[in-house]
């Protein structure tokens, strides 16, 4: 047998993760076989089942995949110095997502999107992967608290600001940017920093 | 045959649609069947096929009233005076939502949000309720933006803010707050109203 460089191992496996993730964006994990997969990527069955044992193995590493990089957006957010504000800090997180997996394009469209809003529909249906979500989103949430503490430290929000409850916010914020994008396309980087500016200079009667 | 009330046929109606909701909620579009809804609710094939004709049918009814639920929670809270400011609107819409279809329980937890996360998910894998639901988005678009110019009429947003930014951001929170639920559990109404006024609170040192 030839020798095959770790070099052209770990792009064959790029090769079908990529091709995975556009066949799950498309069609959700349920509704998606492993033919799919291979029509997709234009190997043999063999070619793939050297790297992966069956479709669930697949999905697993795919939305292993996508908390991974997640998580790193985050982290990487999170030890900015000074502390990117928020329309900014959400779309440099979005921009890197995009530049992260540029494999994953459909018709030029980037598919990542439609692959977290599957990755979601299949948590709900399903306790197992569920629980792996959460612990990734409890690494979000801890990289997205040390955000926030760094704007109090630089007095960018009150004291009295509720740090923990802004990190949900601003991550309720990041989900919804996704389905959106998913659901009714994307928003120009121009769009959300103006809409959240906008809603940064709020005079707040109340307070 | 006996004669029945309207209010039979509507009660029976309901009872139907919010079983499938439920099933749907549960276990995605693409995998429940039209026997798992039967079993849902406990009626026989001839008593549903009465008034809807198949699966697509119950599809289209369930997610037609979805985006109907969502279409008048956000035309009442465009005509409230003085205008809500965002933490009050966003968290009293999302009260609204789960008052106006009390049946939608699942153990006691509230399906909606996994519901509507399952009408995202089959959007993307099919282009023609992906039409509906754009037209459905229009007009929750179309409310979002005359809330953020009684805003600016209020004085509470400078007349230089981007209001259809604002309310294109508005509307990406509300649906990652819809999706948080559905995912990770919902967040308390006060978490929600202190994390975006934290966010609203924040000091831009650019302006």
């Amino acid at each position: 047998m030839a020798r095959v460089s770790q070099a052209h191992l770990d792009a064959r496996r790029r090769q079908i993760l990529d091709g995975a993730a556009l066949c799950f964006a498309r069609g959700g994990f349920h509704a998606t076989s492993v033919q799919d997969v291979l029509k997709e990527i234009g190997l043999s069955a063999g070619a793939v089942y050297r790297y992966f044992d069956g479709k669930d193995e697949l999905i697993e590493a795919v939305v292993g995949e996508v908390l991974e990089v997640l998580r790193q957006v985050c982290a990487d957010a999170a030890v900015a110095i000074p502390p990117p504000l928020p329309d900014v800090l959400v779309s440099r997180a979005l921009t890197r997502l995009r530049e992260i997996r540029p494999g994953v394009l459909d018709g030029g469209a980037w598919a990542y999107p439609r692959l977290i809003l599957q990755v979601w529909a299949e948590i709900v249906r399903d306790a197992e992967p569920a629980a792996r979500v959460h612990a990734g989103h409890d690494a979000v949430r801890a990289s997205w608290e040390r955000v926030v503490a760094s704007y109090r430290a630089a007095g960018l929000i009150p004291r009295s600001a509720d740090a923990d409850a802004m990190a949900r916010v601003m991550i309720a914020l990041a989900q919804g940017l996704v389905a959106q994008e998913a659901v009714l396309g994307g928003m120009p980087e121009e769009t959300l920093v103006n809409g959240l500016r906008a809603l940064m200079s709020m005079r707040d009667p109340r307070s």
